[in-house]
């Protein structure tokens, strides 16, 4: 046997080996009761804050290769856990033990006309595959989230976070052996070979969903090789389409938070659309607040025509998110128009009107083909915590099993359940 | 370039054709009114009605070619569409015109912090593949569940129902055209080559999910190949368990009824668990009843004891849906064994507890990990009908997106909408 062959036959002995023992252990998740889960968190999070100085030692370990490694600016700061982020680590853990546990949740029982109640209750989804990048809190995120609901986890960190992610490792198993559960509901590969990713994905036996974080690269790459489901989310192109109807002074407000109150994130606003009957009145304006922040404009030859020294934009512009102090802008002709450029250029992720008619506002909110839609809102309120659901792993883009954000309730399914009283079938 | 390839070509040319009038009109029926879809559905049942003496000669042209092939009596006759399975196909449109319209509902609207509402809206899921053998019935079934659930829809039947499918495609489209509405909005294969399916499950980019029907050798196929979800339903080994506390004339109705009411459906009862506690007062009676049935009788070595001539049960009998009048039986000690032996051979697809103790029932109900999980009722009730769907695509012992019976609403998603009125992020 070569060397390259005994490696891969390595390698998918060990991450075998770790699918063996999540399914085992998920078995144990699904039934341990929302005390032991909880017991558990708190557990961990005792224990993180005990091996602060292990964490911050292992974390600047990381951070050392990756100077080492001539890392971006962007990817280290996401690497560094500071006191503060480790806080946050903590907190983190205690609002996933304030929620209310999912599982065994159960709704609609209702009689049927032949006696028997049916109803569905909430189910863990089993075992749930982890694969994400450089930041080292989302170990905490994800693992507690999934336990929470009664999943057993494993998860696959970047290698520039390995030391960091190690350490982290070590206290959430000593938060489940605390609780009395077993170590390897969660599980943290120690090893970080793409191909140990490569196994993970294809084993569907043993894994039931795999949710990726991270770039764009990484989530195609996933989505393209895996054979276990995947809840993903590729981009947050976002827009906002002002109506003829629309406040003028509200459209200004929230064009401007969508746009500026945080670029870097998914749910920022990319692309600004404005119906020609009012977009004498409102882009001079808007773009003047615009440039106050130092956002970049890119426009259609209409708006070109209405704002001094705007950028003129390309097809590409359309389909881009910046991620940046830059937003495209298109002036159209009425809502079939936004709605026709919406679903041809938006990455389905978070789309809003700007309206005061009732007919539009319910147009939209049904035709375009988004996770969120929106009326008089900024698109930055599409977010976990925003909506009520506590926390969140991720913000689908799929339309199966999860759409938008995804909680605990995401992380579960549901089964039928029957109560008679020794009913038959006629 | 040889045949070969140049076959292939054109069949994958072919294919990407349906996928990009498939992709077109899914924008279109997920605008549709309810009134449209429902006079598309009428029109279709009338123009069955209509066409009743063409449809059965192309059905007579396929039952021929099924002689001339040698076909099983068992296929020959799902393939058979007699008058009264005609009536069935329009009763079946008739019922779907009734039920509610799942698009558009919106559901857990709440104010939050922030003052912005969060709820949930139900949209179709896009595009749906359908693949099934002999039954040309399903071509309607599946075409009218997908339809008013707002879903464009491409079919392929098997070989040997191809002259009914055509007839029966007709007759949907002109269904659709009655309506106004696109004929590609349902689109039946007119050619069944092998690849042709091969194609249709690895266009993530035109389908949105696969749902497979047919013997588990064909959904085993698509599953392993696919590269667009699947929703599908492989095995039907359903357990009843008796516990200790069980009312045994009431486990004695439902043991019969779950095993002799059909023997051929998904949810017919193919393993009885008996505790020991009282398997020798029930086994005797039961055993008998299923004799008078002619129902044969496989059991453990704790049954031969009890019950004269039981065929010794092997391990592979616990694995088996047999479909027949034959039956495993195994004496077990207490609730947890049942629920362990469940979870280990069980398909995951419906499961019964006997029991009149309250904390046992619940654990039944909890711990098994089955689509449907029942109390003092028969496996044989795991049906939509039964269950108040209205009507069902197939039963899905999957996880993820649908578990259970699958009507309307498991084809379909839900996204998120926000309403405002300026609001913005703090």
């Amino acid at each position: 046997m070569g060397s390259a062959e005994s490696y891969m036959t390595e390698i998918e002995a060990y991450v075998n080996k770790l699918g063996i023992q999540a399914r085992a252990a998920s078995r144990e998740i699904s039934k341990a009761t929302t005390a032991e889960k909880n017991e558990s968190l708190l557990a961990t999070a005792e224990a993180i804050n005990v091996n602060r100085t292990l964490l911050i030692q292992a974390n600047k370990k990381d951070l050392e290769v990756g100077v080492e490694k001539g890392l971006e600016t962007a990817l280290m700061d996401r690497l560094e856990l500071t006191e503060s982020r480790i806080n946050g680590m903590i907190e983190g853990l205690q609002q996933i033990v304030a929620l209310d546990d999912p599982v065994g949740q159960i709704s609609d029982l209702k009689f049927r006309p032949s006696g028997i109640q049916v109803g569905k209750m909430r189910v863990p989804l089993g075992v749930i595959g982890i694969i994400y990048e450089s930041r080292p809190n989302v170990t905490v995120e994800a693992a507690s989230l999934c336990l929470k609901s009664g999943n057993a986890t494993i998860l696959r960190g970047g290698s520039e976070a390995l030391h960091s992610n190690q350490v982290i490792a070590a206290c959430i198993k000593e938060g489940l052996q605390a609780a009395g559960l077993s170590g390897n509901v969660i599980q943290v590969l120690d090893r970080t070979d793409r191909e140990a990713v490569g196994k993970l994905i294809t084993m569907p036996e043993y894994i039931d969903v795999i949710i990726p974080r991270g770039g764009k690269g990484l989530i195609e790459r996933i989505s393209r090789d895996a054979k276990v489901p995947v809840i993903k989310h590729l981009d947050g192109n976002c827009h906002l389409y002002i109506d003829e109807s629309a406040d003028l002074e509200k459209s200004i407000t929230v064009a401007v938070n969508a746009k500026t109150q945080r670029y870097g994130t998914c749910c920022t606003l990319e692309s600004l659309l404005v119906d020609e009957a009012v977009a004498i009145n409102i882009l001079p304006k808007l773009c003047e607040e615009y440039r106050a922040h130092n956002v970049e404009l890119r426009g259609c030859e209409k708006t070109q025509a209405i704002v001094d020294s705007v950028i003129p934009a390309t097809e590409e512009d359309y389909s881009t998110e910046y991620l940046a102090p830059i937003i495209s802008i298109k002036i159209l002709n009425g809502l079939d128009e936004a709605i026709n450029h919406i679903n041809e250029y938006s990455s389905q992720h978070t789309d809003s009107i700007m309206t005061q008619d009732q007919c539009r506002a319910q147009r939209f909110l049904r035709d375009v083909d988004s996770s969120s839609v929106m009326v008089n809102a900024s698109t930055r309120f599409a977010d976990g915590f925003e909506y009520g659901l506590g926390a969140e792993i991720g913000i689908s883009t799929d339309k199966l099993h999860a759409r938008g954000p995804v909680g605990l309730e995401g992380l579960t399914s549901q089964k039928f359940i029957v109560l008679g009283d020794g009913h038959i079938r006629q």
